[in-house]
């Protein structure tokens, strides 16, 4: 697990680096060198300068592309809301569950009182199925906790499960505003700001995230704990748009957030504001698969001149999933974005959502993350949908899984 | 390869039997017996009577479901049409591409040299990823030919393919009319009649289909290819309404064929018509995601009284997927089905859609082909996406790829 190795024959690169070949990026016959886990060479493999000593990985002619920085994801959850699920597909709507107690509320529940140790044995399998199709990066938020004391173990298995080289990465969001309260709301708040967002950093959180929805938390809400967040320390992000429409999208981008996520009832002019902010928006085709309604404003984010990120929202209530490509697929097909737009909102666009800029693209001093896929070509991330689209994947120069 | 086996330790059998237990008829703690591929016990696993001698299979606690019935693909294709997926994703429609040449008749033109063999070659790994994810039965199409020998090379390749126990059983059909032909329209339909459903038996063909559209085939052509394929003794099968209204459907329901498939944009009407007949509506969610327009007429099938099966359409321009599960979980997310009825769609719906009634329900006397589910909840296949749902795909008592 030395992360120096040389990954050649691979038959089209997709670097997400528009300075290295044509849109987004690809060589043909290229080849890969890293060197404690961070690249040194990216580019075609007869151009590669000897590396003696180095442990070679052939792919045959594979396809290679940037590990899938899987951006927003609820995947610390216990019990079980496939009943739910039948009721919804029978005809019930996601409200309505929600107010007979169902929904977020029915998973918080359940995982309340969940230790570290439970949590990430519940998790892991749902991470490594993340790994088998090619994601390299995870952003896991808690909020299945509303308790403080649950909140903090939900994110420490955040961070035991990124400690884990066989894994993702994972970059932990401290989701403090999610079901509503059961409550005073005022006084959930305030010990959210005072205590949740020092434990939440002590615990090792990197963002702040929050439900800003209608039988959530009000815009009001969500702008007073993303200030605090933002004054702690925390990169802040957003659920925005998705059920109704509550301008909490144009909101994020007046404090700065990182990103803003769903949006699918989102105005031309928030996109426009979340563009002009430099927020990332983050589309979550599964989720959009799910409940109907408005597609995932993946065009019109690109458009108005945002940068978009794809990710799997893997959840038990609203999309059950953990693969980035089926994602891309979906993108394609409900959001309106190219292939080649899916790819990049995938890799760097998913990097972005998550503040990362060593990952995401492949270029000489970023992170070795990638995904080989089962094809020679990277069009079949997109194009070919189910199946077992990753060969194998790569974190920081190791195969993850070997 | 024995086709004697005892599957034990199965935590929820689902038989797709109502008169076997609650629906779609889900036994708890079951077993499966089976004696030269035939099922000779369905139940409790504390009601098996002694199976001396008998190989034991342990699925501990895993979820098991009738192997899926894959009863519309066009498995057999050369060539590559990625790149009018990303052009369609890029805005063009399908109907424009297909005026430019491509579409169907660039797969023709890339297919219709292709010997026996290279039409085996290509298909195996089609074959092999339906094989993962639980098909044990595929329809497989001819239509790339259009020229007579090549039609029957590749009805030829679909029954040596279909020969090959490690890949599902294969129904082979006759799609005659699918790419408009170039030359004379009425010369090469007698063709068809006169030469072509001869030489589409002799070669193993068991149903005949026709591509019932605008810019395809009319109804009176479809009609008349119908009557002659009936009376030849093949099973009748129709691609109809799906991009544009032609009537296609009704002509189905009157010429008492099998299935009618795509109707997207069927009436009601003609769903109640198909009902009457008998014939089975199939849904194809892949290719309705993929060309977006109406969603897949699950529902009103059902509430027409019809019988619904669920396909991939498994093909390189509309829907590039082996998935029997994806299908599944689009046709919940988009065709209004419920999870229960939509396994019960993919099972012994597809087995009426192909005329055969010894599949598709796990009942004493039928085939032992099952999908042993990477869940103890057969609710998985339909509500977790992606990934690899499928743990054990087993035909005829014998398992897949082992």
């Amino acid at each position: 697990m030395s992360g120096d190795v040389v990954i050649r024959g691979i038959g089209e690169l997709v670097t997400c680096d528009p300075s290295a070949g044509v849109a987004p990026g690809i060589i043909k016959r290229a080849a890969l060198v890293a060197r404690d886990g961070l690249l040194t060479y990216v580019g075609p493999e007869s151009a590669m300068p000897p590396q003696p000593g180095l442990a070679e990985l052939d792919v045959r002619g594979a396809a290679v592309v940037p590990g899938f920085v899987d951006a927003h994801t609820h995947a610390l959850w216990l019990g079980d809301r496939a009943g739910e699920y039948a009721a919804r597909a029978g005809g019930e709507t996601y409200e309505a569950i929600a107010r007979a107690g169902g929904g977020i509320a029915a998973t918080v529940r359940a995982t309340v009182g969940a230790t570290v140790d439970e949590l990430v044995a519940v998790a892991r399998p749902r991470l490594q199925r993340m790994a088998l199709d090619g994601t390299t990066t995870a952003e896991v938020k808690s909020g299945y906790g509303l308790a403080l004391e649950a909140e903090t173990r939900q994110l420490q298995a955040a961070v035991a499960l990124g400690q884990d080289p066989g894994l993702p990465a994972v970059v932990p969001t401290y989701l403090a505003l999610h079901a509503a309260p059961r409550g005073d709301r005022r006084r959930y708040l305030d010990a959210v700001v005072e205590d949740g967002l020092p434990a939440a950093i002590a615990a090792g959180a990197r963002f702040a995230d929050c439900f800003c929805e209608t039988g959530a938390y009000t815009v009001e809400e969500c702008e007073r704990f993303l200030v605090a967040a933002r004054a702690a320390g925390l990169g802040l992000k957003i659920h925005t748009e998705q059920l109704t429409r509550t301008g909490g999208a144009a909101m994020a981008a007046r404090v700065g957030a990182t990103s803003a996520d769903h949006l699918e009832r989102a105005t031309d002019d928030y996109l426009h504001a979340l563009a002009a902010a430099g927020t990332v928006g983050v589309i979550l085709p599964g989720a959009s698969l799910t409940l109907g309604g408005p597609p995932p404003p993946g065009r019109r984010l690109l458009d108005c001149g945002a940068t978009v990120a794809i990710a799997t929202d893997c959840n038990p209530g609203t999309s059950n999933t953990e693969s980035m490509p089926l994602m891309i697929s979906l993108a394609v097909a409900l959001a309106g974005l190219t292939p080649a737009e899916a790819v990049v909102a995938a890799t760097c666009g998913g990097a972005a959502a998550v503040g990362l800029a060593d990952r995401g693209v492949l270029r000489v001093g970023a992170r070795c993350d990638v995904a080989v896929l089962d094809s020679p070509r990277w069009l079949d991330v997109a194009y070919h949908m189910g199946g077992r689209p990753v060969a194998m994947t790569i974190r920081a120069g190791v195969a993850l899984g070997a």
